[in-house]
């Protein structure tokens, strides 16, 4: 046993003998206890923070007197009275080792410290961002021994930091000499700390010790918003979230008529590349705005997209990705810098997309895969991205295939009669009684249900406008399990469903809903070509799931996890009664909001995820719908509700379908019936 | 002994059996011998040219059939018809091994070529450019196999050119798509190899098979003037040189006046720094005019230049080089993109700056020592680069020292009285009868001397105008060798010379080289004042060999070689006279021209060197001669002529140093005359 003290480090129990009189920061780093440190151990920024215990430590086998630290020195002093220090706290550089002493460190002095994700399934992100801050001592010029300001800069970050061949962008150099005049030979500078196209780089110099800190951007371009997360680069907080419409929608609402415009318009990609840039740039004065910051502090952003989308961002013509073979100018994820996009944030910010999967499986989707994590569960797990385009992702630990499936807007309440997006006043709620088939609802700005007493009151200002996207999900998921529409999919009529809300409209029936005729509202119904819509809709998305099932040769999965803001609000019980998701276990279905700026955020945070997600998306087998066989086949069983050869088991077992069908033979409203009349 | 016919290649000498059929392209890849193409073998490029042998090789211990090689076929027939092919020569990718066989790979046919370098004393340039062509094949987009075409592409460089992890820059990303298209999936590409900083870079994209080729600069930055080489980066030919005045003369004549300049104008350095930058572009327009090319193919560029052009290039303030301790912002080589110094050449071009030694010895020096190695030099070897500055190394394989010494202005014939640049009209050389005191001389324009018929007639339209910088030197020395000068500088009196052209001018004596007043000419005369300049200028100069020479513990070297275009135009004997180099055998001491220039040249067309003299610059040594307490000895010593200490016994073998002095006590011609005076 050796006679100098035993340190042990918590939580990750790392311990060792350092000789009296060492630093904690010292004793950890040569234990590799991560514990942070920004000035290197000189006092001044508190990050290596830490608590001793006293005591009894019977799990450690060691008594820790009171004096097992050294006392409490004027360093430690000046800064609590500068800055303030919690109770029982000591800075790791001044405390050192006079007896057996048993130190935690608080998670927020872990360089690799986890931010804590609200309802995280998958994994959590563990800081590790691509630019780091770190205070140097720089040795001042000798003209015995010549060499340029920034070689003795490279030195000192080699020599206290342990950082090689690091680089420096023209305009550091530029302004470097007189900053490191002012700050007395010590600097702190933000790095670029590098990856496979690029060495690590200077970013940024600030003259002595930097007392803030500097930011990154997580943003989710999406064809109708651009959402962003402002993220400190430290402590890995959301410090401002911002979003904006997309200023391309007026050269198109969805991808397909801006891929079109760029066909049909000479010079219309750059006219939306230019558009895309100016929103983004439009966003970012906006989110610093919001958090009280300089945007030039904003030193790396993180974007998701689909390929269109990324496309249009890089100044590259979708031509390709509007016909097959729908061939990506380029796949791999790229490192940028923001002027390359003419994005105004840091001058030397970098940016990093994400991979793209396939010609309509985006990055976006490859940030679902980093948030979801499909490849590290050992479970089955299918995670669907609702949108106009459904990416569908299906895999475990042994593999992870994709999909792109074209769900059409009607899951986003377009094309639907009484549609409309989710905004105040939409039904998103519904329940329908199996007996009198009356509805009951709610709508979006209230939490009271239409046969409940306040409705009217509740309701005053937003009116009932429509229906949302999950409320129409809902909506016919009711109307089947009501008996009011058939497995088919027909509307029936009042004589075969008993209720006068069904009634004749055209060649087929609507169910009424709501009518607010009488105060002047709108009359919502539920017509039988939006239950079309919507089986056309809900049979895409799950025929892709359904083929990506065929390549694991299984009829069930073990999880299902809807992403995408729309998932969250879709109802587990709903979806499947619809048929829209495969049979499974109610709670082995969940939401997971915003999958892909989740993603987003852990490639800024944590610069492995990087490296990770593209070695993960090189290993996804990627499955084009348009030319499997079996699709078509799927597609037709899935437009029956919930489906016309899957079993559906567990949601048997739960909920009692109605057998009745409605096509008499008279009516031509579906294909084989208009067939049998064409042919008779 | 195989029985597979022998295949033997010659300069190389490389041999090897191969299968009957095999391209002789296939055998050489195999043996490693150099033969170059840029389509992979598909008969499009032609080169791979070859001579085959035929007959007795009793060298090689073969003798080869006329059928040694398949038959001519049509492949190359169309070429010859096509671009014609010099007779005897095949195309190394068509003709098949069917025998033994000797093939001679001519020069042109090999990559790395060696570049014919005029008079080059120490290194031959063997091309290795940064930037290649490459043809590729690349795979068509697949559904069942989605990935971008980027990725195509560079699976197309890995497979067909073994070149890994290439990048492309964006604005490839945005043209690719219709190029790959309607190059029917074969494009050439231009690749930058990468360096430490960077992975290698697609930098432009051809459909098809690009015929031409593609360019590089050679720029040598000086204070006074910027001259490029035009190099074609496939052969190494310099295709056009041009040079324009550097438009900060404007700011100053001198760097430390420019250096003044910054110090005493807001925004003077960036004022000089976008002043070199537009001449640059103006210079790169007329070379890219001159010699017929479009300046976009202009892919990549090499800079030399001292510390300060180099700062100002790059937006440095040039400041702290204009005070001790002289500290250079960076000393390492730079790799930059053009558009990071507003330079308007390809896109995507890139620059490299070679590194700087020291705050008063730059890339300029560092390119001499690229040029002229005296690191790979058995013999002790002085380089100094004559300029207002002179740039000194001395060394030999053992090591390298370098120390730059303030020659000013004198050795370019400025602060001469009838001193010019060199221009026609100026006196460059010049004899003086030992007996006579009598005068003869050459100026610039004409080969005739004074005293020789049709002089008047040869220099009529010039006129004689002046002293140029290496006609002062001769003039210097030779008046020295006939006794009008004495070894402290003084000019003697018509007495003590016997010459009237010796004539009192104020307090010292001036001697008349040329009376053209009575045509309304100058009236060309050396005072003791010009005299006095001289011996400031080439006592900086030898000092600081001298400090070199104590460095090593020698009192002589080998070899000297004088670089820049001024050093071209030195007369050995008269700088020995005038103690401005060392003690040297006369045929030791040679000219290398612009050596700045070249190494200019040879880090534009060998990557290789780059990394090289990198290493070279990190080894060499730099004395600083202002901190040096021998250097005021020295310099002291070294103002007599040749040098009041050092013996000089090579030049006193060659020539008779009069030994008169003409200081009588009675003028104050030198400071001892001047001191004693006042003292009386």
């Amino acid at each position: 046993m050796s006679n100098e003290p035993l340190v042990i480090f918590t939580p990750s129990g790392k311990r060792g003998n350092f000789p009296v009189g060492t630093p904690i920061l010292t004793a950890a780093r040569q234990l590799g206890v991560d514990l942070d440190s920004v000035c290197g151990g000189r006092g001044i920024c508190s990050k290596c923070q830490i608590t001793p215990g006293v005591g009894e430590f019977s799990k450690h086998g060691v008594t820790v007197a009171p004096d097992a630290l050294s006392e409490w020195n004027k360093v430690e002093q000046r800064y609590k009275d500068k800055r303030g220090l919690i109770d029982g706290r000591r800075l790791g550089c001044q405390a050192t080792v006079q007896g057996d002493v048993v130190v935690d460190v608080p998670p927020e002095s872990q360089v690799h410290k986890q931010v804590v994700r609200k309802g995280a399934e998958a994994r959590d992100i563990v800081m590790n961002p691509t630019v780091k801050l770190y205070y140097i001592d720089v040795l001042e010029p000798d003209m015995h021994d010549p060499s340029g300001d920034l070689e003795r800069l490279r030195d000192a970050l080699k020599d206290q930091w342990g950082l090689e061949n690091v680089h420096a962008d023209l305009h550091i150099l530029q302004e470097m000499q007189p900053i490191l005049r002012k700050g007395g030979w010590k600097v702190t500078v933000a790095v670029h700390l590098g990856d496979e196209e690029n060495a690590p780089r200077i970013m940024h110099i600030w003259p002595g010790y930097y007392e803030e800190t500097v930011y990154g951007l997580a943003v989710d371009l999406g064809s109708t918003t651009i959402a962003a997360h402002l993220c400190d680069l430290q402590t890995g907080d959301v410090v401002a979230s911002s979003g904006i419409m997309n200023p391309q929608i007026r050269f198109g609402e969805d991808l397909m008529s801006r891929v079109s415009y760029s066909m049909m318009n000479a010079g219309g990609a750059q006219e939306m590349t230019d558009a895309v840039r100016e929103g983004m740039n439009a966003l970012f004065v906006q989110i610093a705005i919001e958090a009280g910051i300089d945007k030039a502090l904003i030193v790396d952003a993180v974007f998701v997209c689909n390929p269109v989308m990324h496309h249009l961002l890089l100044g590259i013509d979708p031509f390709e990705l509007g016909q097959a073979p729908f061939a990506l100018a380029t796949s791999n994820a790229m490192r940028l810098r923001a002027d390359d996009l003419d994005l105004s944030i840091h001058p030397s910010a970098r940016v990093y997309l994400l991979p793209c999967i396939a010609g309509h499986v985006g990055a976006d989707a490859a940030a679902v895969a980093l948030a979801e994590a499909p490849d590290k569960s050992e479970e089955l797990v299918l995670v669907v991205d609702v949108g106009t385009n459904a990416e569908i992702l299906l895999g475990n630990t042994e593999k992870v295939l994709a999909c792109s499936s074209p769900t059409g807007p009607a899951f986003e309440g377009a094309q639907i009669s009484s549609g409309q997006r989710a905004a105040p006043g939409a039904i998103e709620r519904v329940e329908i009684d199996p007996v009198t088939k009356e509805p009951r609802f709610r709508v979006i700005g209230s939490e009271i249900w239409s046969d409940e007493d306040g409705f009217d009151e509740a309701i005053a200002t937003t009116g009932i406008t429509g229906i949302c996207g999950s409320g129409i999900i809902e909506m016919v998921a009711e109307m089947r399990l009501a008996g009011i529409v058939d497995a088919p999919g027909l509307i029936g009529a009042p004589e075969q469903t008993g209720t006068t809300r069904c009634f004749q409209d055209g060649r087929t029936y609507s169910y009424l809903v709501w009518d607010g005729s009488a105060e002047g509202g709108p009359k919502i119904t539920v017509t039988n070509r939006d239950i079309r819509e919507i089986q056309m809709a809900k049979a895409a998305l799950y025929s892709g799931a359904r083929l990506l099932m065929d390549k694991f040769d299984v009829d069930q999965v073990d999880r299902v996890v809807l992403a995408g803001a729309f998932g969250a609000h879709i109802s587990p019980l709903h979806a499947m009664v619809l048929g829209m998701i495969p049979d499974a276990k109610l709670d082995a279905v969940t939401s997971a909001g915003n999958a892909a700026g989740t993603g987003a955020r852990i490639a800024l945070l944590n610069r492995e995820a990087r490296g990770e997600i593209e070695a993960t998306v090189r290993r996804i087998h990627k499955i084009e719908t348009a030319i499997e066989p079996r699709f078509q086949e799927h597609f037709v069983n899935a437009s029956a509700i919930p489906n016309s050869v899957d079993p559906f088991p567990i949601l048997n077992s739960l909920v009692d379908l109605p057998q009745a069908t409605f096509n008499t033979g008279s009516r031509d409203a579906n294909s084989e019936g208009r067939r049998k009349r064409r042919r008779g």
